[in-house]
C-alpha cells in the first residue's frame, strides 16, 4: 500500500495497492481470463474454441459488433474491411521515412497509426455516434497489418507488397509480409495464433487504449497509446525472446547443463511461466498442439526443452507448478510459418488492435472519464522563490 | 461505485468510485493543486511565484532535474538544450506529410513526436539508466515546440522557420511560429504563461504518460501517448474556446442578453469555472493582469464580460461562486501576442510536454507496473461456439 502518512493535497485520497493492482477500474462485456481455471474467453465463447473453429475475420465481427456472424453479415463484413486494408494514398510518402533504421517495427507502426489518425482526420470519438466509431474502429484494425507488414518490408529495402482482397486476413497477413501465397496450413495456424492473442483480460496497452478513449480523443490516439505501452519490457509478450532461448540452449544434449545453470543463478527462463495462470496457458497448450502437427526438427526440440525444463524446475524448485506460456509455441509456430523474428510482437500487435478497438469502442459509450489521484510527498510548499 | 453484484472472473476485486475517481495511484514531488486554497506548486515552490520570477529554462530545470539552476547549472543547461530544439536531419522529410491537412496540429505532432522517438531509436526507460532518460526527456521536451511550430507552418504552405539560438525558449517559440523576432513584452508575457501550463496535479494526460511509463516504454512513446489524450474533448484545457465566447458575443451591448440566454438554456459558458478550484483560478489571475498591462479593446471587452458573467450567474444561479478559469484570460494574452488561435492548444501542449517529461522520470524509477482490473458482466461463459 502507498504511505499514508504523507501530507494530502486535496482531501485524503483512497488508498489502493501499489500499480492499481486488483482495483476494478470499468466493467466490461468482451473478455476475461480465469487464470486457476486455464480459462480465458472473448464475450460468451471460449477463445480456444473460437480459434479452433472460426476464421479471424469472425471474431474481429464477434469482438466489435458483439455477435458471430451469420453467412450474410461474415459477406457484408468482409466487403466493409477489404478496402480498408489498403493503404490511403496520402499515407503512403510518409512509410519509406517513417521505415528508416533505428526504432523496431513497433514503433515505426506507433508512427503510421498516428498518421494515419491524423492524414484520414479521424475526429474525436466524443464528437461520432457508434457506427462512425466503428467504421473507425474497422479501419485502423483493417489497415494495421498493412502498415506493419509495409514498414517491414521497407526497413529491409524491400518494396511493400500490396493486400490482395481474395485472401483472408491470416493469409494476406502472411502474403504481405513474405510476397508469396502462404500455405493454407501456415495460414491457418497463423490464423489461429491471431485469433487467440485478440485479448486476454485486462492489461497495460488495453487500459491505455482505455484512459485516451475516456478523455473522448480519437480512436487512432487510443490505439498509438496502446502500442506505446505493449512496446514496454514490462508490459510482456514478446513470443521472441523463448526462441532466444532455444537458440541459446542449440542442442538436445546441452538442455540439461543451461538450465540447470539458468535455474541455479536464479535467471527466469523465457517461456516459462505466467502471472495469472497457475495451471497450463490454454494458449500454449493450443499452439503446441499446432506445432506437433507441423513436425520437424525444431518442434522436437522444444517438447524436449520443455519436458526438461518442467522436470528440472520440479527438482531444484519443487512446489512450483511451472508450465510453459504462451510465448513459448508462438514463437515456434510463427517460425514455422516463415514470420521473421522481428516481427513476432508487431504480428501480436495487429491481432491485439482489435482487441483494443473492442475495448476503445466499449469505453466511448462511458461518459466518465479515467483520472485517478497521485500524492504529494515533497518538500512543503510554498517556499520562496529564491531571485 | 461499480455495481458489486456481477460476477467477478478472478476474484472480487477492489471497488473504488467510477473513473478511479480519489484513488491515489502514485506519490509525486512534482506537484499539486490546492483547490480550495486556489493554490498550485511545482516541487515546493507557487507555480504563479515561478512563472513570475523565472525564466521557462529555469523552471524546466526544476521540474527534470529537481532543483532551479544556479548561474553556472543555468548556462550548461541552456549549452546542453539549445542544440535540442533543432529538427534531426532523419526527421524532416516526414514533416511535409505529417503537415498535410484533415487532422490538427495537435495530431500532427503527435505523428512527428512518435516519428522521432522511431527514427532516433530512443531506448526503452526500462534499459536506460537515469542520465540517458534525463537525455531523452530533454531531447522530446526541447524538440516538440520546434515540430509543433513547423507543421504548424507547413499546413499553411509556409517554409518552417529555423529555430534561432540567441533566443529564450519562449522568444524562439514565437519566432518560429510567425517568423518574426517578437516584442520582449510578448515574449515574456508567453513565456509566463508557458510556465503557468506546465504542470496542474494529476490529469488524464500525465496519467496516461505514467501508466505507459510504468511498462518500461521509450519516453516518445509516452509523450505520443499523452498527447493523444490531451487532445480528447473531455480532457479540457482549449483556450480557443473562451475567445471563441467572446467572438460569439460580438459587442459590450450584447453581452446581458447572450449570457441570460446562456444560463437559461442551461449552456456552459466556456471560460468560466473549474472542477477543482473553489475560488479564483490562479492562472486567471496572472494572466488577467498581464492582459491589462497591455490593454486595449480585446482586453477592455473581457474584462467587461467576465465582470457581466460574474455578475449575472450571481444572480440567476446563486451560491455558486464562479470565477473565469484559465482558458479565458490564456486566449486573451495569446491573441495579443500573436498565436493564432488554431495553435492555442498545441502551445498548451508545448509547455505540458515539460510536465509529462518530468512525471515519467518519477514514474521511470518505480518498477511497478499500473495494471487495474476489469470485472467481466457479460453473458457467462463458456457457451458452446457455433458452428
Amino acid at each position: 500500500m502507498i504511505s499514508t502518512t504523507a501530507p494530502a493535497g486535496n482531501g485524503h485520497g483512497i488508498e489502493v495497492p501499489r500499480g492499481l493492482s486488483g482495483v476494478v477500474v470499468t466493467e466490461t462485456r468482451l473478455s476475461d481470463v480465469r487464470g486457476r481455471e486455464g480459462f480465458y474467453h472473448y464475450r460468451q465463447y471460449s477463445a480456444i474454441e473460437l480459434a479452433e473453429k472460426r476464421t479471424f475475420e469472425d471474431v474481429w465481427h464477434l469482438m466489435l459488433l458483439g455477435a458471430l456472424p451469420s453467412a450474410e453479415d461474415r459477406r457484408r463484413f468482409v466487403e466493409r474491411t477489404l478496402p480498408l486494408r489498403h493503404v490511403p494514398e496520402a499515407l503512403r510518402p510518409l512509410l519509406p521515412a517513417l521505415a528508416a533504421p533505428g526504432g523496431g517495427p513497433l514503433d515505426a507502426v506507433r508512427g503510421a497509426v498516428s498518421a494515419a489518425g491524423s492524414v484520414l482526420g479521424l475526429r474525436p470519438l466524443y464528437d461520432l455516434g457508434p457506427e462512425q466509431r466503428l467504421d473507425d474502429a474497422l479501419l485502423v484494425s483493417a489497415l494495421t497489418p498493412t502498415l506493419l507488414t509495409a514498414l517491414h518490408r521497407l526497413s529491409l529495402g524491400l518494396e511493400p507488397v500490396e493486400p490482395r482482397d481474395d485472401l483472408t486476413y491470416a493469409a494476406n497477413y502472411l502474403y504481405m509480409l513474405t510476397g508469396e501465397e502462404p500455405e493454407p496450413a501456415h495460414a491457418r495456424a497463423i490464423e489461429q495464433y491471431l485469433i487467440s492473442t485478440i485479448d486476454h483480460g485486462f492489461n497495460a496497452s488495453t487500459f491505455t487504449a482505455r484512459v485516451i478513449a475516456s478523455t473522448g480523443a480519437d480512436l487512432a490516439s487510443c490505439v498509438v497509446g496502446a502500442l506505446g505501452a505493449l512496446s514496454g519490457p514490462l508490459h510482456g509478450g514478446a513470443p521472441s525472446r523463448a526462441l532466444d532461448t532455444l537458440d541459446a540452449i542449440g542442442t538436445p544434449d546441452r538442455i540439461d547443463a543451461w538450465v540447470r545453470d539458468r535455474v541455479l543463478a536464479g535467471d527466469r527462463i523465457m517461456g516459462f511461466g505466467h502471472p495469472v495462470y497457475r495451471t497450463e496457458d490454454p494458449r500454449s497448450r493450443m499452439l503446441s498442439g499446432i506445432a506437433r502437427s507441423f513436425g520437424g526438427e525444431l518442434v522436437d526440440f522444444a517438447h524436449e526443452v520443455e519436458r526438461r525444463v518442467i522436470e528440472i524446475l520440479a527438482e531444484l524448485k519443487p512446489g512450483r507448478d511451472l508450465h510453459t506460456n504462451v510465448e513459448f509455441y508462438a514463437g515456434v509456430v510463427m517460425e514455422l510459418c516463415g514470420v521473421p523474428r522481428s516481427m513476432f510482437t508487431p504480428t501480436f500487435a495487429a491481432a491485439r488492435t482489435v482487441g483494443w478497438c473492442a475495448n476503445i469502442l466499449e469505453q466511448a459509450a462511458d461518459s466518465k472519464i479515467i483520472r485517478p489521484a497521485a500524492r504529494y510527498v515533497g518538500d512543503t510548499p510554498p517556499q520562496p522563490v529564491p531571485a
